[in-house]
């Protein structure tokens, strides 16, 4: 049994891994800067304690702060003996960040990026069961310790998470896809929205723009960690828009209907 | 109680109407180009009968088919004894194309928009409780006979429904921003989706693409006719997005947060 986990950010992710893994440590400490978010966890017997620093004998560190702060913490982390790992969104980003600061990424370092998220935010959102059959992406690299991998696959699989390996490169093209789009596109889309409208909104607009709800400070993180990715998507989906665009102008229903049709056939494969 | 009530389109919105109003009318009779659909609506109860043209008895007509085609219907029933009335997503497109065709609007029509539905479509996903507490648009014009009026109501009534009256003009814009707009772009987004994404999707995904799975001929439709008022809502999108854009491109983190959170402040009002 490791002595002591340190989670750095207890936000949902945070608060929701120490509850799930709860008996697994003998103790967690919580590092957030957000002073309330840490009494709530303190108070809440979430964490054991608050800490303002990483303290040398923590065996294990989890970042779960924003992703944009992520790298930093892995290269001040580097010569630590804990083990490493993050819930970042973003993977390839955050390693090619450190590799660069380095030259090397640490062999502590795990990176780790849980599928399991709300729009609501916070220790006051988090339960022991968010990560309950929920996906966590690893993404380890050459230089990673493979005991290290070990520790950290237990203990996401101690949470309930199925764990799956993925290259990191691949991994921020796709989650650029499937979640850092859509979010970019729901705030975008809610820009727009006259506050009269929400009196005339049915259940597709409720859906559509739920994730339009999250978090800005750590939607921005994403969007600006994960840049490459998700411009290339924006590009991929601005040309797809204006297809449609011109269809609609051009009052050409038969092309409209088949441009529908090919993307709803998108969303019935596998899923 | 009318003796007769003929739905012509017997999808998912006409074969509902159908069952929460089947004690309402002595008679149901479906009138859709699809054998199938009519054949399955007759067989179970649904409706009554088929028929293939409009009969000079029946008392009530439900428009119900795709958008694109309500025009032409309240045109050739302009002087059908019976009351017409629709379940199309655009209303003052509609009303228009009537006016340029007749040099009026007829008034045995009452244009009405039920704010109920499903990704899924067909009288096979038909429920009586479709309508149940939801919102159902009435854009009476000044044509418009105040009995028949007072008859449609109350037959949206008898199917759960709440009523309300609004401008047609501003129910185009209003709903192409919170219904066709999210349509439109969930289905361009969708296009640019790789196959093998969907083994790495989220709750966010589901929900954000749920609409994406929506009817093509359906939604072709309200594109079409609603052409003027989503064209503008595009416009508006394109813009907002664009801010988006140069915020990320400029890694200005603190500009995407502000644009972020005022978004997200949008989704906060009523509802």
């Amino acid at each position: 049994l490791p002595a002591e986990l340190t989670i750095v950010g207890i936000g949902l992710i945070g608060a929701s891994f120490a509850l799930a893994v709860r008996d697994g440590f003998e103790r967690i400490v919580a590092l957030d800067p957000d002073e309330a978010n840490g009494a709530f966890a303190v108070r809440r017997g979430m964490v054991d304690q608050r800490v303002d620093v990483i303290r040398p004998e923590t065996d294990a560190i989890l970042l779960a702060c924003p992703s944009h702060l992520i790298a930093d913490w892995i290269v001040d982390l580097a010569d630590h003996p804990a083990t490493v790992f993050d819930a970042g969104s973003v993977k390839q980003a955050i390693i090619s960040e450190v590799h660069d600061r380095l030259g090397q990424v640490p062999g502590n370092y795990v990176p780790t990026h849980p599928i399991a998220g709300l729009e609501q935010s916070g220790p006051q959102s988090a339960s022991a069961d968010l990560f309950e059959g929920r996906t966590v992406i690893l993404t380890p690299l050459a230089s990673t310790d493979p005991d290290r991998l070990l520790h950290v696959t237990g203990w996401w699989q101690a949470a309930g998470a199925v764990v799956e390996e993925m290259d990191p490169a691949r991994h921020d093209q796709v989650y650029a896809r499937t979640s850092h789009l859509p979010h970019l596109l729901a705030f975008a889309y809610l820009a727009g929205i006259d506050p009269e409208d929400l009196h005339h909104t049915g259940g597709g607009f409720r859906d559509f723009s739920r994730i339009g709800g999250s978090d800005p400070q750590m939607w921005a993180g994403i969007f600006d960690r994960n840049r490459a990715a998700l411009i290339a998507a924006l590009d991929t989906f601005e040309l797809d828009l204006a297809e449609f665009r011109r269809s609609i102008e051009a009052g050409d229903l038969a092309r409209c209907r088949a441009l529908i049709a090919a993307a709803r056939k998108r969303r019935e494969a596998p899923e």
